[in-house]
């Protein structure tokens, strides 16, 4: 496990991962409690039960009188009964779950009924809150909930449906084959299409849950309950997460056990917009997810197809060893196209024993060649591709297998679909199935998704899938190391207390362990030729001033300063551009720094307004904004979480140093763990700037300090 | 139309695009009047038939007997009759078209055959040539038929289908429905798979070709058919292309007609191994490919699905006016999805008139917002989606409709699909549906399909298909401008002709019109303090040898020259470094050159085997190998290309200038077009590498020149 805290010698210890936003831990385990009666109820209630068939009253009804186990019960004043079932005027004692479909603003009353009759979990089908501007309906529903102790899901969902008891209390029309998939979504509408999908292909699942507007009842409580029960695999349709470092911290658990497959929407500006205008929801920026994705292992589909297919691929397969891939096919091309695949995608042709060539050999037609693709040549049977996946299975060297099949003359698409179902259920090691076409292949794909062999449209996704496979792996046999640290915090809270000059931000800097380039403000042109014999020529001249942030671009650097003369000059260009430029800015002075020569990186941080702190590295100077290749990183960090920070970045090689340099990405990762440990320490800051620092022999180097402090 | 040939005022004129590669235009023709005998013959005889169900002399027999509108003749000496009619003993006076089925080695005889009876074209279905080594056999049959003016397709293909009369001359069991795309591939059974969706979906098809080895009839010749036909969309599945030049040519008159769209595969190494040991072809670097596609227009599908996608997007709607896409939908969730894959794509979401927004508030219900994703409410009916569509569709900030659709418990899946196909019937504008799921929405896509609306199973494919329109409108759209170019081609030819020097690859450069940093060879310390003020401090020193492509790599190369002491330190500095690390090279002498500051640009060329030479542009000196942040080009080159070629790069920012110089990419654009030139009139040169070029001030300066001379 991950120790977060870090090995400090000094006063003060920085803040560990969990305790931020972790501060109703006692209602928590209410909720948890209050979770198995919304999942395995006895005895339910559907408040709002209609007659009227189309209603979603009569629908959510119907589907829980049809299957589930337990006793049903409709309410409904104004009827005398439903589907053939008494209607109650009002819900009846011993109720575990109620099912609420009545208009939103009645909601609060059945809430307070419910509260009454000792009704511990409660579905709120009903719209009209939230999303709809109405956040004092939501507000008061949930108050009411919180106060008795009861389970809220919703409001405007879908509803529940469990498999484990043939419960669905929802008004989708379908039931899903029962399985160890869980699966839980914002859009109600998202889980009607994957049960859509679901059903013909049959896919198993055990809880489908429909989050709506998340007014109690989150991911994070799922994640909780799905760590701990049969689950083995979980889904999900995500927006916006509210509670973000709390969701990393469960969500990582939680993936520590099993895989978590999300599909993020609302990634882009304009997502984000359309997302909350249908629920109300704040999306937030995707680069803050895409870092807590990293940080808690959860692995990102980027459609509904993907997240079907890495689904039942994690649930049906066991996880490869390794990224080395056999192909069995029985036509060239597709073998191509798969190779091209593997190989973009950081995978690996397998490269068959010399064993496993002779066994080819004895069993290929003549014309087929005894390497991978191993291309079993268009007239295969089912026999040979037997005959060829058994024996790629069996070599060492091979990790995973994909078998291909287009749908030829004398393809025996059945019966080879049995052979792919049975040498997968005979190896240990994950097999997947590509059967290209629609009509004729049919039969194959559906014999291959009954029996939880993995069956694609595209080479591409099984390759997709795959590679997502290896990376969980990855993940698992991480290991997550601190860096051991020291921080002089009392000299860093001095500096930031009475915090006025860029003196104070490198001093703050220096107490949190900084390299900072040697740096003297002047006054005057004479001070500044004191200062840059004191630094050392060359050296670089900036303005000083809290009211510029980008120095560059008001004239207010001059650089390559090498005599006195230059100094002197220097001076007088910079006041110059910046009365032009920024005329009325306050000015400290000027900045005269020592010149390295070095490759330019660039570190900031931001708060985000679900995840916190996040930390930013990149390529600096005029390459960070022309190049945007920068990653993100949620603190504190591992060592290797910083690492993987800078291999993500396309530029990552130059960061191991260049011309001759080589210092193994240390200083850079040092820095980040730093900058991490620093913002974590220091909420008042509200973003960092240090663009450019100089890499520069083993060593970063910050030469230019923005900082935004509250 | 895009002229080639520059505005020369010197005596040589540079190579126009189409003279390469293009040495038998007369035996083209030949070829171009027995194509038609190919696709429309009257009387066909297969040669080969057999009376064996299962073998593909007895598929290809019966496919042709079934259907096709013409007189089919098998002819095999063994059999008395096939399929009840009359088996003849050898290919009858009078036949059009032969198709061959037997063993490999007899085909010759057969060819020898088709000359005497005046046969005049074939179709070699049986394998056992190149793509088994024999590499002779083929040659035999080219020549056999070249020498007697018979048009070969094949060795080694699935068969030709025409949908036109009827014709399935091949060995797969179905024949698509008709309709005007035409489709050709280099694997045969990526041809059996792509019929099997197209059964499926009800695509249709005009001709669909298996081109197997291409000893004769190629991409090249069915471009050119299909331009001048009633195709109106192209589909291709690509390995490689042996005659790149001319393909380009012939794609690109036929791009400005109607679409191509081509699955590429053996992009990667791996890939491109695998294709050629099935089909004996050499796949290329997939750069060249790009370069190629981009010249022509051709749009790149990414996997057989997407060919489909595009082909069907191409082929049943009209393309867009431009990129903004009104979503109408009955989930909020699909329609984030959609957003973020708009945003993502480089199109845009329109944003609706006043007029028809204040339409949209009449006939939405209370909870819906008249704004785009238009969120039509989960239970929507026909009626409600009909009126947003025709509203969203007579908008004319619209292009392009996108409608999605979930099953949810009131959703009319029918009548809405019937509402898509009207609304898109009525409308100019293109319109594409998603009805997501699969086994309830499945009457409503198969309705889509078969009234040519395009239907995707996912948003982010429908996007794709949008984005790939909206491009190909550009490319119909698109200036070509010659840029008015001077060459001194007597200067750079007396510079090549006895090429020893870096003098003389200035020379060449200059004669080309590229601007020069100022360079002065020196052999000695005191010699390059004379050439070091000639030159004008500071400068950079550089190892001049013919032995060292990278000089900083063995250390031949000391920036910040200040001093006339620098300029000797640096002397001892490089020649110590180039005996330590590069012992045995000859030392021409020292460059000492200007010391530029600006944007390090980097140039080069290499030549395709297949398309000639490819020139490439990226940022320069040590970011080029970290960042791969590279583009390549085929000249000769329009400005607009070499523009594209520029901005295609991650960095393109950084070329229009930096540090407040701004120059519109003009100087680098300059330097592409001229690198084309110089490449196509000097053939002998193999190799160009120029790195760094320096971007300063509106010039680039070439500051170094690699040659590979032949």
């Amino acid at each position: 496990m991950f120790e977060f805290r870090h090995a400090l010698n000094i006063k003060n210890c920085l803040r560990p991962f969990g305790e931020v936003n972790n501060l109703n831990n006692g209602f928590r385990q209410l909720k948890l409690v209050n979770l198995e009666k919304l999942f395995k109820p006895e005895k339910v209630a559907v408040v709002g039960a209609s007659r009227d068939d189309g209603k979603t009253g009569h629908e959510v009804f119907e589907n829980l009188l049809h299957g589930f186990e337990g006793k049903v019960v409709p309410v409904n004043p104004n009827a005398e009964e439903v589907d053939g079932e008494e209607a109650l005027d009002e819900i009846p004692q011993g109720m575990d779950l109620a099912v609420v479909v009545v208009p939103g603003k009645i909601v609060p009353n059945v809430i307070d009924d419910c509260a009454e009759k000792d009704v511990e979990a409660v579905i709120v089908i009903s719209a009209g809150f939230s999303e709809t501007g109405k956040e004092d309906l939501e507000k008061q529903i949930v108050e009411k909930a919180e106060e008795n102790g009861i389970a809220l899901l919703g409001p405007n969902v879908l509803g529940l449906i469990n498999t484990e008891n043939s419960m669905n209390a929802s008004f989708a029309s379908k039931m899903p084959e029962s399985g160890s998939i869980s699966f839980m979504s914002q859009s109600g509408a998202f889980c009607t299409a994957i049960l859509d999908y679901a059903k013909a292909e049959h896919i198993g699942f055990r809880h489908f849950v429909s989050l709506g507007n998340k007014a109690m009842i989150n991911e994070v409580d799922l994640l909780q309950k799905w760590r701990e029960d049969d689950t083995e695999t979980i889904l999900s349709y995500t927006e916006g997460i509210d509670n973000g470092r709390e969701f990393i911290e469960e969500a990582k658990k939680t993936s520590e056990e099993k895989p978590i497959v999300v599909v993020k929407s609302g990634r882009t500006e304009q997502g984000g917009g359309a997302a909350s205008s249908h629920t109300g929801s704040i999306a937030g920026s995707y680069e803050a997810y895409k870092a807590a994705f990293r940080k808690a292992g959860i692995i990102e589909a980027e459609s509904n197809r993907e997240l079907l297919d890495l689904g039942r691929s994690f649930n049906y397969q066991p996880l490869p060893e390794g990224g080395k891939v056999a192909i069995i096919t029985n036509a060239g091309g597709p073998g191509v196209i798969a190779t091209d695949e593997i190989s973009e995608n950081g995978l690996e042709l397998a490269e068959f024993t010399g064993d496993t060539k002779r066994e080819m050999r004895d069993f290929l037609p003549e014309e087929a060649k005894a390497h991978n693709p191993l291309d079993v040549i268009g007239d295969a049977g089912h026999t040979l591709y037997r005959k060829a996946l058994e024996s790629a299975l069996k070599d060492e060297e091979v990790d995973a297998a994909l078998v291909l099949l287009t749908p030829q003359a004398n393809t025996e698409i059945k019966k080879t679909a049995k052979t792919v179902i049975k040498a997968d259920q005979e190896s240990d090691k994950p097999v997947f199935a590509c059967f290209m076409g629609e009509q004729d292949v049919m039969k194959g794909k559906r014999m291959l998704e009954e029996n939880q062999v993995p069956e694609f449209e595209d080479p591409k996704d099984a390759v997709k899938a795959l590679k997502a496979m290896k990376k969980y792996k990855e993940f698992l046999e991480k290991e997550e190391t601190s860096l051991d640290l020291e921080y002089d915090l009392d000299k860093a809270e001095t500096a930031l207390k009475d915090y006025s000059s860029y003196e104070d931000a490198e001093k703050l800097f220096e107490a949190h362990g900084f390299d900072i380039a040697l740096t003297e403000v002047a006054e005057t042109p004479f001070e500044g030729v004191e200062a840059a014999q004191g630094v050392g020529f060359p050296v670089v001249l900036k303005v000083d001033s809290p009211d510029i942030d980008h120095k560059t671009d008001v004239g207010g650097v001059v650089t390559g300063v090498e005599s006195k003369q230059d100094v002197k000059d220097g001076f007088r260009e910079i006041m110059n551009n910046v009365h032009v430029n920024s005329s009325g800015s306050e000015i400290r002075g000027i900045q005269v720094q020592e010149e390295l020569d070095g490759l330019e990186v660039a570190l900031g941080m931001k708060r985000d307004p679900q995840f916190g702190p996040m930390i930013m590295v990149g390529l600096g100077g005029i390459y960070i904004e022309a190049l945007n290749d920068v990653s993100f990183g949620i603190p504190p960090f591992a060592e290797e979480e910083a690492e993987r920070m800078i291999e993500e970045l396309e530029s990552s090689e130059l960061f191991e140093g260049v011309r001759g340099e080589k210092h193994d990405l240390e200083p850079v990762k040092e820095a980040i763990v730093r900058l991490g440990d620093l913002s974590l320490e220091h909420e008042e800051i509200k973003e960092i700037d240090l663009n450019p620092a100089i890499l520069r022999k083993g060593k970063l180097y910050i030469s230019d300090i923005v900082l935004d402090i509250e």
